[in-house]
């Protein structure tokens, strides 16, 4: 499990890797003051992820040997190793779709690094990873979503030549609202 | 093929309903004057969408029936058949996750009624099948994002139980600013 190079590791998340992974997602939501709304748990991961095998050797990303997503499990998982092999960051992704293009491509669920982890490339990184995976599916876009009032984070993304997508709006059913929605013309 | 019930059927698009989809999928463009950006062909749509099969008799969407979802077949397709047979809407989307639930929901990512067959609550219906999807599979969310300026749509999504996100903003990476990302450490 350690990474004994000089650089990091990117791989894809193995069944093993679950209690670092929802140690990230919870440091995130707690960042965001947002802990209450974690309703992720070990077990909930390990059925909703499509994983690496643990017995790869595999230590770059190769979504072709992790398990096939499903509607079931449509998420797949990059993890970073630091040189000294601490988990560091994490980028949870599942398979978007042009009508228009008629292509898959990447969307970007998560993008998390740990904060004693920052200033290393490590998200830059993570995000080239997921640009080689659209590009290998022959994909057409990465797509991601950002609070509007986080610029640094703005800025960052479009300096590695990203579009804002600024004349969308997302809309959002969930709760009770999508039983009743199901419900609506029965 | 024929729907000769007096009201609409909607159903897993199969492989012999591409041309129609196709037809929506232009018109659609066409409304939006971006018909010159439809790089979908009949070819590329077989080769994107996981499909139901031909011999199926089933007249309601049944997910679990149609070819498995995957990275370079990320998408699912609703058709909406008139009582007169006529191929009057379609629903693509794909399957999401959220990683504070761990859990997955559907993305809409277009929704066309014909012209000639709108004022009939055929986007509703479709909208309502989603979200019955979502919550057979246990999900959490439906989603789809909307122009910002198309206020009678952003109106009618909010009556069925939609919220607007408008505190996020999307980012997309294409082209080639794509692939110079996927170089960007290389």
């Amino acid at each position: 499990m350690y990474n004994m190079s000089p650089d990091p590791i990117v791989r894809h998340a193995r069944r093993e890797d679950v209690p670092a992974i929802l140690e990230l997602i919870r440091e995130l939501a707690d960042y965001e003051h947002e802990l209450s709304s974690v309703e992720a748990t070990e077990e909930k991961l390990l059925c909703t992820i499509a994983f690496a095998p643990s017995s790869t050797t595999s230590t770059v990303p190769a979504a072709d040997e992790t398990e096939s997503t499903s509607s079931n499990k449509p998420a797949r998982c990059l993890i970073l190793l630091s040189p000294q092999g601490i988990p560091a960051g994490i980028a949870l992704y599942f398979y978007n779709y042009s009508t228009w293009r008629a292509r898959p491509g990447i969307y970007l669920e998560d993008l998390y690094v740990k904060q004693s982890e920052r200033k290393k490339g490590y998200g830059k990184r993570l995000l080239v990873e997921l640009a080689k995976e659209v590009v290998a599916l022959k994909g057409g876009r990465l797509e991601w979503s950002v609070l509007k009032w986080n610029e640094p984070s703005i800025k960052f993304y479009e300096s590695i030549g990203a579009n804002m997508m600024s004349e969308w709006v997302g809309m959002r059913v969930d709760g009770e609202r999508l039983n009743k929605l199901a419900a609506l013309l029965d």
